[in-house]
């Protein structure tokens, strides 16, 4: 018997389609397909500017994954990957009214693959890279965005990066700590932990400890840099030089935050936290550590990555709005005020009065809540210079 | 002040838009996206050909074009190349309900297209390719049709040929003439042209006369030449050795077909033709000579390529049905049995008693015209074996 999920995917058969803006009509066709459309199309060649205007481009992202890091599913390859990547373009057009396209792709090659999206960014406002696998992302998204002038933006980084900052900003809020004194612990060291790292530096974290497969990285031991990437975080993180295990990480740390998989967190390491634990269990389906089990070992604040518990971090909160907001200002790129104003947008969209150790973060389905990131990323946008009002 | 088709264009600002097939729900949240979209990736990695029943893959078209050759404009770019691509994806949905999603892509290395065509192919259940100009488009297929098991097809090239075909057939019924002992001259052996040349052979047509900017494709004049696939035409045209200019090749033909450029004919070159001239000047916007004239030289029947006269000429006939009907066959590929399904499809479209000098070819606004050709082209695909019933 096929689950609920498979039996929705048979019904939809596809869960977007392409809808025309307008119906064809023997008056119309001459004006929208040829002959007419050649002076669009010399429009655009004169002034490649009007190309936002005449066309869909203005409001359209590819999301382009290689399939090598789909959900907690590993390399399972472009084909597999397209049904999560429909799921992605529904969400964006229902969140927030973007058209997202997505492009499943044949090769692991990391040049090959910002070949490929150089050469389809004149047909898109934006680009959504997905589930690709790390530290390959890291490559990939720096080299596209020095040659790009439309924004990209790894979700699997920067999405769980805004959402995790903006979870953990309520969170210290409740127990009255500062992001500049705790000890934050990140485990697991890939796209969406790295990402999180950089963005807690950048804004003001000064005690992180980096765990990975081989423990905590430390920059005196190289066996524990299992990539260039983690090479370079060990410089930035680690300040007592710690080594050791992942219990080692744990002993007096304020947050953790699990990027990581199912169950290699346990009640002793809470335990062994500073008062008032704060614990991130972002692994997806299963958690690093089950709420009521984090709970029952004296965690005050949980969150996970799941619908069904209470603080659900999730990337959907994050890149609907952050590209309507980039979108909407023409952005030539998505840089790093506008990525801590659409962290702060979501962290605010919760009052004083209601937040709660059970609610830290809103839901995607809270009214305004898109609207509100979009707007503030707009606003960082023009702040900033990269972007403009009325484009 | 903007023309109409930019004031249409303006208004729209999009021809094509996303529309999810399911509305966005807290309930069906985790059905669609994560973590329930994880069981449908698992069975797509099991098992690849769930794709086609789990996404809209079985529906789906990429039109890719690098812009080298659009319209009749040239070279003017992929930005430029947009508004025409996103006319015939209005189209496609519009005509046959099949979800084109435009690529206009940065390059003009023909490797690069075919690298570009290759990775995206998990993506999509067919590949039209637009627009790329003569003689790159010939390699560029030949190669993707070699390597992918999806439909390949350059519409400029076959497009343009099966739509030709149809039409020849039933002016040469008007005229009670025969393909296989017709003087045909076919100006300007470029994707269409050079096409329809091939096409023609293939059905039976002996005495072909290609003309290109060089003058009479001749194999002893290397002159006439002007790229390989001009070089391999030589050898399949011209049995009688003819050489010379246009002027020279009209003289004593039955049929010409013009794919080149405005108004390289004239009415004493129709003057020279066999009785019962047959005149399709498909140049667009402008043809190589204007239907009055051609009829006032004598001319029996006349097509182009434009709404505003008698017997249009167009692609537009073709794609949609073509690739309605391979989609619905789940077809491997698109091979000569379902292109010559389609001409057939549409010249029977019209009955003997509707036939006339006026109405040789029908219009895409005819009621089942389009169904017809999808409902031949499938018929063909499952006879030759590319193509399944139901699928």
């Amino acid at each position: 018997m096929n689950s609920e999920s498979i039996e929705i995917h048979l019904k939809l058969r596809g869960k977007i389609e392409i809808k025309p803006r307008i119906n064809l009509t023997r008056e119309n066709f001459h004006l929208l397909y040829t002959p007419g459309v050649a002076e669009a199309a010399q429009m655009v060649h004169k002034e490649p500017q009007a190309l936002y205007q005449l066309t869909n481009k203005w409001n359209s992202v590819a999301i382009v994954s290689d399939g090598s890091a789909v959900l907690g599913l590993g390399n399972i390859g472009p084909q597999a990957a397209l049904p999560v990547m429909e799921g992605k373009a529904l969400l964006f057009k229902e969140l927030s009214g973007v058209d997202a396209v997505p492009l499943c792709i044949d090769t692991l090659d990391s040049d090959e693959i910002v070949q490929f999206v150089k050469n389809i960014a004149p047909t898109f406002g934006g680009i959504n890279l997905e589930d690709i696998s790390s530290p390959r992302c890291f490559y990939i998204e720096r080299k596209l965005r020095q040659i790009l002038q439309i924004p990209v933006f790894h979700d699997d980084q920067h999405g769980a990066a805004i959402a995790i900052l903006a979870a953990l900003k309520n969170a210290l809020k409740i127990v009255d700590k500062r992001l500049s004194s705790v000890k934050i612990v990140v485990i697991g060291v890939g796209a969406a932990g790295g990402a999180t790292i950089k963005m807690l530096l950048k804004m003001g974290a000064s005690n992180i400890i980096a765990c990975d497969k081989a423990g905590i990285l430390n920059k005196n031991d190289n066996s524990t840099m299992l990539n260039s990437f983690h090479r370079e975080i060990c410089f930035e993180t680690n300040p007592d030089n710690i080594k050791g295990e992942l219990s080692d990480a744990v002993k007096g740390a304020d947050v953790v935050i699990g990027t990581s998989v199912a169950g290699i967190l346990n009640g002793e390491m809470i335990k062994r936290m500073e008062r008032d634990p704060i614990v991130f269990a972002l692994a997806n389906p299963v958690p690093e550590i089950m709420p009521e089990e984090a709970k029952f070992a004296g965690a005050r604040i949980v969150a996970t990555g799941r619908s069904d518990f209470p603080n659900q971090i999730n990337n959907a909160l994050v890149f609907p709005g952050l590209f309507r907001g980039a979108l909407n200002a023409r952005s030539k790129t998505i840089n790093f005020p506008m990525m801590s104003a659409a962290a702060e947008a979501l962290s605010d969209s919760i009052s004083e009065e209601e937040l709660s150790e059970d609610r830290i973060i809103p839901s995607v389905f809270d009214k305004g809540v898109v609207e509100r990131v979009a707007k503030a990323v707009f606003r960082a946008a023009v702040d900033s210079g990269v972007g403009h009002i009325d484009p």
